[in-house]
C-alpha cells in the first residue's frame, strides 16, 4: 500500500508562506501528495519513510503554488480589437461609443450569444491562463446586464468549473454598467438586481460573491451600498471595482461591507486604505488595465505596504481595457509600473489572490492544502517578474492531477 | 514534376506590402514556395495551374511575413534578475554598480564564459524569439569590450546563424560602454577598436554592421564619428544607440553616416529626425527598455510619421534594461506606450525591421523573396498588438522549411 499518490523530488520549492526571503525557499525539496492534497513537504533530507505510487524527479526545477487569477471578465462574446485599432488610429472613445462601440458592443454580443459559443471562447482564454500557470480563476458576469443574460454568463462560468479541470470562482457583477434600458434610472436597475437576480443566484448557488463598479460612469456609492446590504443579508461576500478613474469613496465603501477585495484603487483616498486595513479587505492591482488605458496615477503601493493591506495582482482579462491572458505578464507589468518587488508579485498572484477570493485552502504550499502546483523551468522565482514575453511553465498540477497544457 | 515544393491554401494573408489598409490583406489566399522562395501568392481564385509536392490547408489561419527582431543583445552570460530584484527592493543603481553590478557584471561573466556556455544560453533565448514568430534576429556584441571577448561573442552569433535554423545578422558593438581598463581613456579604446577589431571582423566576415552608444554615460559624438568613419571606409554599414537618455545629437550623427538605423530616440531633436528622413535612416523603437527603465519621455512618433521615417520595433533583448523575448509582446507595448497603430506595429516587426537591417529579401510577402512565414491562430493581425500574454503562433516557415518550435 502506498502512502502517497505522487511524490516530487529534486525540486526547489517557493512555498510562499510568510518568510524572511519573501519566497519561503526550500532548496532541495520534496512534496508528497495524497487524495489531491499536500501530504508532506520540506527538505528532501527530512522526507519520512513512505511509498509513492509515482515518484517524479524534477531535475532542480521550481515548484510554486499554482497561480490564482482573482479578477477576470473571462466570459464574453464579440471582439473589441477593431475598436482598439480605431482608437489608436485617432478616433475618440466617445465617437466609438456613439457608434455602438465600447462596453455596449460587448453587452449586445454577449446577450445574443448562445451558451456553447460563450463557453468555447471562454474556454480558449482559460487555457491561455492555465498555460501561464493559473489553476484557479475568478470569473465575473457583467456583460449581460439583464436577468437572463447575467444568469447565462454565470452558468457558463459554473460549467467551466465543472468541465475544464481548473477551479473557477464566480462573481455576480450585474452592477458593472447601467444598461441602456435603464439609462437615467440606475436605481430601478439596482432594484431589479436585488429583487430578481440575487435570490436566483443564491438559490442556485451560481455565484460565490457579488461585485459592483462605483464610478462616475457607473453606479453611485449609495446605489452600491444598497446592493451590498442586500448581498450581505443574503449571505454572500462582496468585492468592489473601486477608485479606478476618480476617488469615489470606493475603498471605504468596500471596507464598510468587509469586502473580500477592493480592486484597481488608483485614486483611493488615504482614509479608504486605512479602512481596508482595518477591515482586512485585500487590494487587487490590475496593471493590464492601467497600461491599456494609459493611466498615469498609480495605486498607493507604499501605503498599502505600510498598513499591511494584502496586495493581490490579477489580469483583469476583458476585451475593452485589459486583453491580457497571463499572470506572469501581469507580474512583470506590476513590478515595472507599480514598483512591486518580484516576491510581492508572486505573492500577489498566489497567497494574496487566495485571500482576495476568501479561499484558505490554496495559494501557499502547506500540508493539508490543495495540491495545486506550478512547475517552472526558471533559475529563480524572481524570473517570473523579471522576464517579459516568455512562457517558462513546465507543468501544472490541479488537486494532485496533471493538467494537460496541450 | 512539381512546380512547387509547398503550397499553402485556405489562408488569410497579410502581405505587409504598402497598402491602403496597412496590412495588404488577401482574404482567401494561397502561397506557393519553390527553392526557399515565394514562387506565387495571391487570391486562391487566381492560383495558376501547377502541382505542389505538399499542399497544406490552413483552415483560414493567417500568414504574415515571419517577424524580424532587428535589435537584440542575445549573447551574454550571467544573470541580472537579482539586480532587478534589489533595485525594486530599494537599492540604487549607483550602489549596485559600486558593488560590481550593472553592465560590468555582464561583461565580467561574458568574458569568463566558455563559447559553449554562451551558445547554449543564447540558443535558449533565440528559441523563445522563434516561438513568438521571429525568423531573423540581429545579435550585437558589446559585453566583451576587449578584442578577444568581442570576437568570441560574434563567433557565437555566427554559429547560431549556421546551426539554429534561423537567420542571424551580427553587429559589432564594441563601443557599447567604456571598459574598466580604459576608464578616462575612451579615445584609446576607440583606437583599439579601429586598429584591431575592425580589420579582424572585416577579414573574417564576423559582422554585418557596426553599432555604438552615444550618450553621456558612454561615448561622445566625436568618438563615435571617428569609429564610423573607419567603419564606412572598411565597407560596413553603421547603426547607432541614439538619444536614449539625453539629446546627444545621435540622430543627426547616425544620419550623417547614412546609418541603417538610429535606435531608442526618446530625446532625439527635431533636426535629427529631419536628417534621418533625408538619409533614409530607420528609427528603431524599443518599448521594453522604455518600460523597464521607467522612462516617461516618449520617442517622437508624430514627427517620424510626418516625415516618413521608417519605424521599426525590436525587443532590445538584454539582461539589464530589457529582459524581453517576444516581438508580439514588444508590439503590444509599443501600441500602448508609444501610440503606434497595430498595423504600424506589425510593419515595425517585419517590413521596417528588414530596412533597419539593410535587407531587401524579406519583411513582406512577395514573389522572389525568402519564404519566411509566420502562421497565426488569430482572428486578425491587429490581435498581435491588442492581446498581451498570449502565444498564438501556429507555425514558422524559414526559407520554405518548417522550423521545429518544439
Amino acid at each position: 500500500m502506498s502512502n502517497w499518490d505522487l511524490l516530487f523530488i529534486d525540486a526547489k520549492l517557493a512555498t510562499m508562506r510568510p518568510a524572511e526571503d519573501g519566497y519561503g525557499v526550500v532548496d532541495d525539496g520534496a512534496i508528497a501528495i495524497r487524495d489531491g492534497r499536500i501530504a508532506w513537504l520540506g527538505p528532501a533530507a527530512d522526507l519520512p519513510a513512505g511509498e509513492a505510487e509515482e515518484r517524479r524527479s524534477l531535475g532542480g526545477r521550481w515548484i510554486t503554488p499554482a497561480l490564482i487569477d482573482c479578477h477576470t471578465h473571462l466570459v464574453f462574446a464579440g471582439d473589441r480589437a477593431d475598436e482598439y485599432e480605431r482608437r489608436l488610429g485617432g478616433e475618440s472613445y466617445a465617437d466609438i461609443a456613439a457608434a455602438g462601440g465600447g462596453i455596449r458592443s460587448t453587452v449586445a454580443a454577449t446577450r445574443a450569444a448562445e451558451i456553447d459559443e460563450l463557453y468555447d471562447s471562454a474556454h480558449d482564454r482559460l487555457r491561455q491562463l492555465a498555460r501561464s500557470g493559473a489553476a484557479t480563476v475568478e470569473v465575473k458576469s457583467g456583460y449581460g446586464l439583464d436577468v437572463a443574460s447575467e444568469l447565462k454568463m454565470l452558468s457558463v462560468a459554473r460549467n467551466l468549473g465543472r468541465s475544464s479541470g481548473l477551479s473557477i470562482r464566480t462573481t455576480l457583477l450585474a452592477a458593472h454598467a447601467i444598461p441602456a434600458e435603464f439609462e437615467g434610472r440606475a436605481d430601478r436597475y439596482i432594484d431589479q438586481i436585488i429583487a430578481e437576480l440575487l435570490p436566483d443566484i443564491v438559490e442556485n448557488e451560481l455565484a460565490d460573491a457579488v461585485d459592483a463598479y462605483v464610478e462616475t460612469i457607473a453606479f453611485s456609492a449609495p446605489q452600491v451600498a444598497r446592493l451590498f446590504r442586500a448581498t450581505v443579508e443574503a449571505g454572500l461576500p462582496v468585492k468592489l471595482h473601486a477608485d479606478q478613474l476618480s476617488d469615489g469613496g470606493g475603498a471605504e465603501l468596500a471596507a464598510h461591507f468587509n469586502a473580500l477585495s477592493a480592486d484597481h484603487l488608483e485614486y483611493a483616498a488615504d482614509a479608504g486604505i486605512r479602512a481596508m486595513a482595518e477591515a482586512g479587505t485585500a487590494a487587487v492591482l490590475l496593471p493590464g488595465a492601467y497600461l491599456t488605458l494609459g493611466e498615469t496615477r498609480k495605486p498607493p503601493v507604499a501605503m498599502l505596504r505600510e498598513l499591511g493591506v494584502p496586495i493581490a495582482i490579477a489580469t483583469d482579462l476583458n476585451p475593452g481595457t485589459s486583453p491580457l491572458a497571463s499572470l506572469p505578464a501581469a507580474m512583470a507589468m506590476a513590478s515595472r509600473l507599480f514598483g512591486l518587488t518580484p516576491a510581492e508579485c508572486l505573492a500577489g498572484a498566489t497567497r494574496e489572490a487566495a485571500r482576495a477570493l476568501g479561499l484558505d485552502d490554496r495559494g501557499i504550499l502547506d500540508v493539508g492544502l490543495r495540491a495545486d502546483l506550478a512547475i517552472w523551468d526558471i533559475a529563480h522565482p524572481r524570473d517570473l517578474s523579471y522576464w517579459m514575453g516568455v512562457s517558462p511553465l513546465d507543468g501544472l498540477i490541479v488537486e494532485g492531477l496533471d493538467f494537460d497544457l496541450g
